[in-house]
């Protein structure tokens, strides 16, 4: 009977039982799931299932299909789970970080704050594939993307990368790859900081690279090496002029990597003035909260020549087919859903909400503001440095921006960090005795004097002490390391200083898109389920945003408390044994899943297993991440109902039998459907002593129905930012903790700054990951409760079949599974349009006409949407939605039927944008309003595309990737 | 030198002075003003200034304006004033309040809390005056309207009032307008709110009613009778069947008003079953934040018979020039500024803003939800009651609904409201020894365990014997009352209640409307100037948000503290000696300020004096305010050059001398001029022993420039949400402190519930109006110090002269200073274009296809745009907005030159809505492109009108002012 899946839930408050009748009025379950109990009693009916059980029985095979559902905690309300998050944010204690490596206090604009990270309507959206409802925040990407060459002065720059240390590593892949793999030396400056240290290493391990570390003055450019990676100013502050590594380097035909701050360039010269080929770093202190280590936009620049080598997304600018100037991704054949196997990188996700609010931080505060905050950093640093000096510690820094590195003289480091503990502040504690300090924006002048102070004989620095010291300019040390050159001359930089323009200017790019807070977005593989606001909350607290990483554990038991929590309740939903949160997206997921199953394999001494079985209907991450951790990839077929042919897979095992490592598998399928063989999948995987590795991509479907830790699975990747509501951001943040059964635990991450350090197992810069972003998926588990989550996936399932069940008397729905119910999504098929000349991307464009944006694009099935309705959606979105496409269906037909040419009717000529259908001139063959108004609902409010179709190979032939000059912006 | 205005603002830490080189980089100064120290160069270039001082020495006459900058602290930054905020909350104590008397603790839905209370597209826009692109909010206000309607069973409601108690006293002037105030008595039941009791006896005071008050069973109508006011449930919790009660009054011609709770008229049988006229109430529980007192709305609903003399806005539907549905404002002539002196009552803000987060909270809820509360409130009532009579104590409700008066037997009421205390609660404690409870939605079950265990013998309970109590479902208390009809049956309340439905409602309605988020709004004496988001932020900070405006004082001392600093910073800049936070609204400064000159006249003995001279050019509160205080109102006229004509003045003191109580003038007058004679008039009317009244609406042209106090005002409001920040909210909240010379200061308002109280001098329901916003203004001072407000004021006089001077070869500015300047807003005059068919409401309409915001319409003078642009408008703004007068001016020409048609043309016809540019066919004489597209920069994006022109005369011919039926959703 479905009535069991709607029995209310019933809150624990202390020991109180807690009758029907008190029950409380803000439960979460039905706020998250779109459709009430009475429209999925409608919709069973429609689909023609008994109850949500009968439809379950249908979907999900008996033999993995949970008998009960495992046991989490009661589930709490909203306001119980506020309640509940403020008392862990009050377990943490914010200090004042001046630990630095890489990560700096920052003053968020509130009005940033405001119009950016606690709106929807900017954290909502997904990737911007869709490029004609994605315009506005592609233009703050390309500002950020314009910012970074600019300050770095490099012609190129990507949209942001996940953390300053995964780039690091991405700069060793691309100075590896750039010599094709031949030159296998990389060196690397021991004054790196250590987190990038540690995933140059982790990286290099299995691409085959050999990582050298020593002082670049030391540097060898011997014919092997293809490239090396120094710190601008490096990790203990020191700022290098490093003019000859360059030449030295170049002469020998290596590339150089500068890993560097972006607010020190304001005032210094830059890696692209030295003539470096790369640089990478942090946008975090521009405006983004430290969050106990993430989520922050990393970035990365190069020269012209790297362009194709370059990770991760990159905007660009083209023309849209009436030649206005557009926006879009650009050279998306760089990327690993393209070269899958044959990619050098597995990056998908870009930390684009980050980046967004990095680059509104350049625009609010302008080039001259930006080198105001570096200067004040500055000179308080010079001040306090000379402070310290004439206390008699040792300085070692000659040159320096915001950081020292100071030796204690006549006091112990434990003294120092004693004192600066009382202060409620936090230094760098090195294992040599020194003690580091990074200043930042922050920094008042009685912070500055409470610093001073901790060096002084008494621990004491009276105010007009400190006032005698502030009297005077102190000197300037970057030495002959001034910046002279300009940047961010681009009028963009220099015209939203006041709030109000800034405030319009957010809302004038949110404005141009689509995001959830306009309409369903039902993007197969992606879950654009609700991001609850209530889920958010935490993401701005001072007590979560302001902590840095590398804070003493003491200071973070609520972040640890919590961490505990999810990492428990992961558990529980997947049947899995142990959690990493270390992995901040789903791509460092499923690297920290193979280097566990490689660890493993090793330690039992088959280190030589290393190949990967993974099927052609694999998400393109899978053949790259294999690839990245040192594997072979061996394909396995799908049959034509989108399962794994078991035969293929029993002769591909055999095949490669004494070196089968692992096999990669998505469940449910990428096609949508609940395979009946997983099961025996895994264990004949199993059987020739490999490991599964599942992919937990389409984990939505399964919550509490079967867990891959029970059906076979070693280890999954689990996308907090698609299961667990994280929001996408537009491109990013994302998390991808990984599950993994009891014997893979040994092998999880580690962090080089932490007691469990391994160095060869890091995939994140901090200890957690994007730390801040935790508590929006321990949110959701602790308000959905088990029957919250299982009803989720029951109605994820629910609404895709419903939803299908709708379209298929106009559209053929491609696969289906043994009972013929499809999954949590579904893929339809456009294939019979061709020959009339609609193509399914034509159809994905019209139904921005409708004020919507497109399901998943051929894939994986050419010719195909797929479609994933997902739980939070309601049955009159649902029902819109199928309208539309039910609509379009029309529009096809009358072009098949001749009415409208092949090459002029409103499903090829889509996107019709506002200017167009507005024109003084009308010359097709169809009325403006067909164009515009295709159905009713959009004459009460319809977001229109922001520019005709984009032009992509022209945009790649005329490539430019940074703020077109404002003469263009007149059409 | 302009230079010295632009002088850095020093900031202050502790005792450490601060060089310029460690300098704050986060000042709020050029975040706040628009134009940036360049652009302001260049506009004192253009306007032939030599420096701001030289601008101000032509605009402000010499013999008032300020030698000297009066004294306030050093500026703070942003995140400085975060920290003070945070500092000042902390001296603030949360405890759980069951005082009731008209307030509850609600739990505000995060999604409305984010969407709507922390989006500044909600509330950033102005009262709906402009229809067209206001029809989001309008749609929301009328939601508000048909809640309250169907709650109270009236089919009449406004758009919400500033409190309940105001509602009340607005309920006494209905009741006596309706005859005419004929009728002079007044029947006050003795169980109504205390604070609402105060409101109703200051009301009738001066407009020469006479209240009496005692239980209504005990009512007598005699023909003197006009009405009764009943408060249901009363303010002890008890419920009444006042069947018997309205046959009585109806019977003897008088009126019956119920003061009501939304609430409980979920369940219970509302005012309008009972037949009763009228009904008010606070909306507050519906998911608006306690504040310390406010903002809340405030709802009056009444019968069909009674709605021209409702107070208020109403929204009504009506239709457009295209015959599509619409709202928009209706019955306009009901409201003071076009009956003046004539109008029962002075209000012109409504709480728009809380009227919307209340009427999105039903939205959410839907009846059944907002049942389910209200059933679980009542039943733990119900529970408690029983509870405490068990334990011996006199529970003195026979029926209630979530509130019981408790006579305490065995214990004293210290004793019970010390273990109160000591568990973090508040009861009300009656004088009578007795102890009120009123539960509400927040309370949980270990609440009521704690409640319970203050009455128990040990004031303890344990959870077990907590867990006995509500194993079985209590008794329901509503004996005969229990509500038997349906409400809220329309779909909107029946549709939105997952939160992705929920969110896209609010952001579907925000993004029909045009608000600071798109572009300036440069409304003449309504400064819609920045509303900054630091400054937003404490508003929806616990610390702040959930306290009981009747809390001990000891709970609210961070409110207090920041109360007294805002005082004495107003007192600095408007040059008075006290100040009163109470007033909610400018007009209930209005009220207060005038009640305070009565109370001076009278202590004198010169209570006679009841004449008040009012300019022609008065707003229109200034008359109505006038008349409600008792006054007679004998208007002076102003000279073409709109300053007040002395020798009419002088004629009209000599005229009025035995009798003459005070004149309400505005500086800078409502023409945009600083009159050179304000001193002479203040020195002439105190000559006949008068008092000045100075409107404070133009405060915001004065800061530290030149200030009432000193030039001789006796009395002034401060409209808080215009000169000091707090946003408009679509049409509230207001905020209207009143600042005085010490010899009115015994006379400002006190409070029934604090020592100081005066039951003929209380103007709001709660002792600090509408505390919750007041750190809004706190905040832009603090942050803006002495010299930021100087040249705030500086700034919108230069914006206002450089938009004046752009537009003078186009335009007549019709009124000017003696030296050529206006001050912070001018004049344009539309007259000349009136013969060719084009008045200023077709340019004000125009203005919106330019996707802008008229300017004041028709106010003060007709057939004018009166333009204030502010100091936060950009100089880049004001050019567009003057681009945009101009090229109408071209389109003007058009006309005048014959190529267009007077009554067929891109301005008569505006504004063109989306689906009218759109349709099929097209007819007009000018094309779409022209309509849609008169200037290029709308192409980048463009806000459009919500519909075509409204018809007023439609709408107030076929009145309806709740949500239309669904059907005629389809245009």
């Amino acid at each position: 009977h479905a009535r069991r899946w709607l029995v209310p839930m019933i809150a624990q408050t202390r020991h109180l039982r807690v009758p029907d009748w008190v029950e409380p009025c803000d439960k979460f379950l039905f706020r998250h799931i779109g459709p009430d109990p009475a429209e999925i009693q409608t919709m069973l009916r429609t689909c023609s299932f008994e109850d949500l059980d009968d439809m379950i029985a249908k979907a999900v095979p008996e033999d993995i299909r949970l008998r009960r559902t495992p046991h989490l905690d009661e589930p709490l309300t909203e306001s119980e789970v506020l309640e509940r998050l403020k008392q862990l944010g009050s377990r943490n204690q914010v200090f004042r970080s001046y630990i630095g490596m890489g990560y700096y206090g920052t003053l968020t604009p509130t009005a940033i704050k405001r119009n950016v990270l606690e709106n929807p309507g900017w954290y909502t959206p997904y990737t911007p594939y869709q490029a004609e409802i994605a315009q506005g925040r592609m233009e703050s990407l390309l500002n950020f993307q314009t910012m970074i060459q600019d300050l770095t002065s490099l012609p190129i720059a990507n949209a942001s990368l996940l953390d300053e240390a995964t780039a690091g590593a991405e700069a060793l892949s691309m100075c590896f790859s750039a010599h094709n793999h031949k030159r296998k030396m990389f060196l690397l400056d021991s004054r790196c900081h250590p987190q990038t240290e540690a995933l140059v290493y982790t990286r290099a391990k299995y691409i085959g690279a050999k990582v050298i570390k020593q002082s670049w003055e030391n540097f060898e450019f011997t014919s092997d090496v293809c490239g090396c990676l120094v710190q601008y100013p490096d990790t203990h502050g020191e700022i290098h002029n490093i003019d000859e590594l360059v030449a030295k380097a170049h002469d020998a035909g290596a590339l150089v990597a500068c890993a560097t701050d972006l607010l020190a360039l304001t005032v210094m010269r830059s890696p692209g003035e030295f003539g470096a080929d790369i640089a990478v770093g942090s946008a975090q202190r521009f405006g983004v909260p430290l969050g106990y280590g993430g989520p922050h936009a990393a970035f990365m620049s190069c020269t012209e020549k790297l362009i194709r080598r370059l990770p991760g997304r990159l905007i660009g600018v083209t023309r849209d087919t009436h030649g206005n100037r557009a926006y879009r991704l650009s050279l998306q054949t760089r990327e690993n859903h393209i070269r899958r196997e044959r990619a050098t990188s597995n990056i998908c996700t870009a930390q684009a909400l980050l980046a967004n609010m990095a680059a509104m931080y350049a625009v609010f505060h302008g080039p001259q503001g930006l080198k105001n905050i570096a200067n004040r950093v500055h000179y308080m640093t010079s001040a306090l440095a000379d402070s310290i000096a004439d206390c008699g510690h040792a300085v070692n820094n000659d040159y320096f921006f915001d950081t020292i590195k100071v030796t204690p003289v006549g006091l112990t480091q434990d003294h120092i960090m004693s004192r600066a503990h009382n202060l409620g502040i936090n230094l760098r504690q090195y294992d040599d005795g020194d003690v580091g300090i990074s200043l930042d924006e922050t920094v008042t002048t009685s912070d500055l004097r409470d610093v001073m102070s901790i060096f002084t004989e008494s621990g004491i620095m009276e105010d007009e002490d400190a006032n005698a010291r502030l009297s005077n300019l102190p000197r300037r040390r970057l030495g002959e390391l001034e910046r002279t050159s300009s940047f961010l001359t681009h009028p963009i930089f220099n015209k939203y200083h006041s709030e109000t323009e800034l405030m319009r200017y957010c809302k004038h790019l949110e404005n141009k898109d689509i995001s959830l807070v306009h309409s369903m977005i039902p993007l197969g593989s992606c879950t654009m389920k609700l991001n609850a606001a209530t889920e958010m909350q935490p993401v701005t607290w001072p007590e979560f945003a302001n902590i840095h990483p590398f804070a003493p554990p003491s200071q973070a038991q609520g972040f640890i408390e919590l961490f505990e929590e999810l990492a428990r309740d992961l558990c529980a939903v997947t049947g899995y044994d142990a959690v990493s949160l270390q992995p901040n997206s789903g791509a460092q997921g499923e690297i920290a899943g193979m280097l566990a199953i490689r660890g493993y394999l090793e330690s039992k001494g088959e280190g030589h297993r290393d190949v990967c079985l993974i099927p052609e209907s694999a998400h393109g991450t899978n053949p790259a991440t294999a690839t990245m951790c040192g594997m072979r990839v061996a394909k396995v077929r799908v049959t034509k109902q989108g399962d794994i042919d078991m035969d293929h897979l029993r002769e591909q095992c055999e095949k490669h039998k004494n070196n089968l490592a692992a096999i990669m598998i998505t469940y449910p399928s990428t096609y949508g459907v609940f395979d009946e063989s997983v099961r025996e999948i895994c264990e004949t995987v199993h059987g020739y002593g490999a490991q599964v590795y599942l992919d937990g991509a389409n984990m939505n479907a399964q919550m509490m129905l079967c867990r891959p830790g029970d059906y076979g699975s070693d280890v999954s990747h689990l996308n907090l930012h698609k299961t667990f509501c994280i929001p996408h951001g537009g491109g990013g943040p994302g998390m991808g903790p990984i599950g993994v059964k009891s014997h893979l635990a040994p092998f999880l991450p580690g962090h080089v700054m932490t007691a469990e350090g391994h160095k060869f197992r890091q995939v994140s810069a901090s200890p957690y990951g994007s730390s801040l972003i935790m508590p929006i998926s321990w949110s959701y588990i602790r308000m959905m409760g088990a029957e919250g989550l299982r009803m989720s996936s029951a109605v994820a399932i629910l609404n895709a079949n419903y939803m299908a069940h709708r379209l298929k008397d106009y559209y053929e729905v491609a696969f289906r599974g043994k009972r013929g119910c499809v999954a949590h999504e579904f893929i339809v098929s456009f294939a019979p349009f061709k020959k009339y000349g609609i193509t399914c991307t034509d159809v994905a464009k019209r139904l921005q006409d409708y004020g919507f944006h497109s399901p998943t694009v051929s894939w994986p099935v050419p010719d195909s949407l797929m479609i994933e309705p997902t739980e939070s959606e309601s049955k009159d979105e649902l029902d819109r939605y199928v309208d539309a496409l039910i609509q379009i269906r029309h529009e096809i037909q009358e072009v098949m039927d001749g009415k409208y040419p092949q090459d002029d009717n409103v499903i090829v000529n889509a996107p019709h944008p506002q200017t167009f259908v507005l024109a003084e001139e009308w010359t097709r063959p169809y009325s403006r309003e067909k164009a515009a108004y295709p159905v009713a609902f959009l004459k009460e409010g319809k977001t229109w595309p922001g520019c005709g179709r984009v032009d992509d190979a022209f945009g790649d032939k005329n490539l430019m990737c940074s703020c077109p000059p404002m003469d263009s912006y007149d059409a």
